[in-house]
């Protein structure tokens, strides 16, 4: 049997081409699908439902610390967008324009939200005006447009979805601790949740999104080593708020220009997870984002004793976990086994009849593909292995990306390792943009992040050889 | 005191201007607001929460039939959308292109979805193969955008947020069952939740969905007796997936083409809501749905005791309810009132040192505003308190709905009563288009659906005077 065929035929070998692996599992998973609309998906159920689970999780967490969901126009007018300088420079490239609506030309044109900073501002100025209005804390879960030129399901697609924050506040200090904070919760939902590692850190300057004064990220590390920004949360200062006129009378009654962040995270965590977890055999979900937890298979289908126990079984599982019956009777069980474990469910639950007569059934882990016997009393133990999952897949993700992490303190090595290894390089650097620049020429990486966990390699830059500033953290990127 | 000075300053009399109370309401009740971007609105937090409210109703109902969530393409190629020749002449003159995009003009000009069904039957096209494959039954929560020349917030806006469902089906008459279940659902969630009755019928020939074969609907009345379309689903039979190619293989292993359903709910109902159930204090939210159900005031705000009171309920009800605290120092009580009124929270909590000695607390109701006295030990009776103005607000808007529904034989008979009373009209027809149309020109009213429940007024259309087919509602309509 070659390499190839040893699991599900469909599927490329993830040591061989991990891109066409990649696309292999979207497809066949049936998590998307290429649409009629060049560079854009369609979220097919099984996909969706993973956003569904990602959404509740983070929307949660955010409902707790007082931020409320809002819906903004999708469409933006040039003018509005043009306003913040050096943000309409990085979003105006990647901009979808109508120019025509309701059978006429437009007098202006109307940009589709790449992100909507502007807009959120445009309005923030009509609403505030005193401190004590202060803070606006508003989210909004929608669609986005920004049209790349080479495109990947999830990773990068021109139209996406996504959470989009934006607040304003008092003072700077309250504005910076948001912006933290914020970042902790995408981090805490990611690790526990999508069992995806994380790293903290402060972008470069030349990694900063477009008009911010900070930007702050969570970086994952995929699977062939290669690193995925996660989630970035944005300080602005005033920033937008000068030139969108966004003002309040303080409590010294002198006016004052808010202090704004914005932060986000989108279905490209889809992508991350994918990524992270898959395997030759498929996709593998993380328990509490799985949108089917249990998979329970009949061994025979003729056997109405067999069926009966899986319904009961069925029954006794579902009011606690996500649960499905396999009932389609034009498959054989190993097919079956295949089909699920090519989608990721955790759990497999096996009964046939001899199981029912040793009251028992049999249990197979899709993260380790153990394979035991449960006594039919202990059936709510299954609810301790989901858990052992989820630790475990975070545990090997994280001895994964320390494998993957090397630490240099010169260019040659630098780009030994990441030619030989791929993962993240940990450097340090003087702080100056052109050794930046040059590192991402030579290396192909570019800084992920100043991680807030800094450790000191040596005491120059791994680039000009002069005083370093501080670690960084490189990789080349998705 | 003048009329208009009654209640709240800034709100226009019901009687005296229906379309500005309505407006006022909007903005006032910080539900919505105009944007930058002509003829869309942002929803803002307490507009969206209630949004958030009934889309989890509608929601959850879907998935209990195993309808599943999807996300679509925004942007649909101006040719997809033209393969249905009804469709597309019913939705071109409304749509909004995209001509340019990424700095290029475009090879093919992208429309921005103003429903959905072309791309759904595209990608179902790809998608089936076998009998077994079916029912797709798939939903998307999301934006469109038609391009009105009159807009107002909610009920007629360039853009708008909705759910849109679209199922293929093996034989027809699943798909009519599917139709009209999915009409129930809407019928069940619009009058259990938001408190509104409908009419559910047909509409007919002229009314309805551009390429449908039927369209159902769920009607409601407004206060000012206008007719609100709240909810449409349609059976399209063969119409799209003979165009779109959407076939299969039957049980007879011969190709068949899938019969479709779609189906769509929109946040016209917050309008719904806002013009069923507002007054001259504003707006009057139905507890199921309302973002704050109880909103506790202390009637001191220097008294440690009456604010540690007000916290103390607070955590009590809490966990079951939707409750708030107006702890604003700045404001006196009587403005709260006034304010939540005015936002249309069913139940106020008013709390002073006189109910504390008297181990009580004062509770009025938005919706009689009936004032009285709860005793401390009873506070979770508030439960029985909402449940009760939940129904009253259902029966209030009923009798005014029968209040504003008149009979009618003649055409005189109906032009005298829509000018009178505005309201329902039922009358007879003969079911030629002509005579709609007629009717239409004489009295301003639309067919609102031959309604499933039919009654034998007379034998003859009030229109023509040739025998009647059926009893239809008219209305004019928002």
């Amino acid at each position: 049997m070659s390499k190839k065929n040893e699991y599900v035929t469909e599927i490329t070998n993830i040591e061989d081409d991990f891109a066409k692996w990649y696309t292999d599992i979207v497809l066949k998973a049936e998590l998307a699908d290429y649409s009629d609309t060049k560079g854009c998906i369609v979220i097919r159920p099984y996909g969706y439902k993973i956003w569904e689970n990602i959404k509740n999780c983070i929307d949660k967490e955010l409902k707790i610390i007082g931020i409320e969901n809002t819906s903004f126009p999708l469409l933006i007018p040039e003018s509005l967008l043009q306003k913040e300088k050096e943000h309409v420079e990085g979003f105006a490239p990647e901009v979808a324009l109508v120019t025509e609506a309701g059978g006429k030309k437009l007098a202006e044109k109307l940009c589709i939200r790449p992100t909507s900073e502007t807009i959120f501002m445009s309005m923030y100025s009509k609403w505030l005006k005193s401190w004590r209005d202060l803070p606006f804390l508003y989210n909004q879960w929608c669609n986005v447009l920004r049209w790349e030129k080479e495109t990947r399901p999830f990773l990068r697609s021109r139209e996406f979805l996504w959470q989009e924050g934006h607040t304003i506040h008092e003072t700077e200090k309250e504005a910076r601790e948001l912006t933290l904070r914020i970042l902790d919760i995408y981090a805490e939902v990611i690790e526990n949740n999508l069992a995806m590692p994380v790293i903290k850190g402060k972008k470069t300057e030349i990694e900063k999104f477009s008009g911010a004064q900070e930007t702050y990220t969570v970086e994952s590390l995929m699977y062939d080593g290669r690193a995925l920004q996660s989630g970035t949360s944005h300080y602005f200062g005033q920033n937008f708020t000068k030139p969108f006129d966004v003002k309040f009378q303080n409590r010294n009654s002198e006016d004052e220009y808010a202090y704004q962040t914005s932060w986000g995270t989108s279905t490209r965590l889809i992508g991350g997870i994918i990524m992270s977890h898959g395997d030759n055999r498929g996709l593998k979900l993380p328990p509490k984002i799985a949108p089917i937890q249990i998979i329970i298979v009949p061994i025979s289908m003729k056997s109405d004793k067999v069926i009966e126990k899986c319904q009961e079984i069925y029954d006794k599982l579902s009011n606690q976990f996500r649960v499905k019956i396999d009932l389609r009777d034009q498959y054989s069980a190993g097919y079956k086994f295949n089909d699920w474990e090519m989608r990721g469910v955790p759990i497999r639950i096996e009964l046939g009849l001899r199981d029912i007569e040793n009251n028992q059934l049999t249990i197979v882990r899709r993260d380790t593909f153990e394979k035991f016997n449960l006594k039919m009393d202990e059936l709510l133990k299954i609810g301790d292995i989901l858990n052992k999952i989820q630790d475990n897949m975070y545990n090997t993700c994280l001895e994964h990306n320390m494998k993957k992490t090397s630490t240099v303190t010169t260019l040659n090595e630098f780009q030994e390792k990441i030619n030989k290894n791929q993962g993240y390089i940990k450097a340090m650097w003087c702080g100056n943009s052109e050794c930046e620049n040059k590192i991402r020429e030579i290396t192909g990486a570019k800084s992920r992040c100043i991680p807030f966990d800094q450790e000191k390699i040596s005491d120059i830059c791994v680039c000009c050889g002069k005083k370093a500033k501080e670690m960084v953290i490189w990789g080349r990127q998705y």
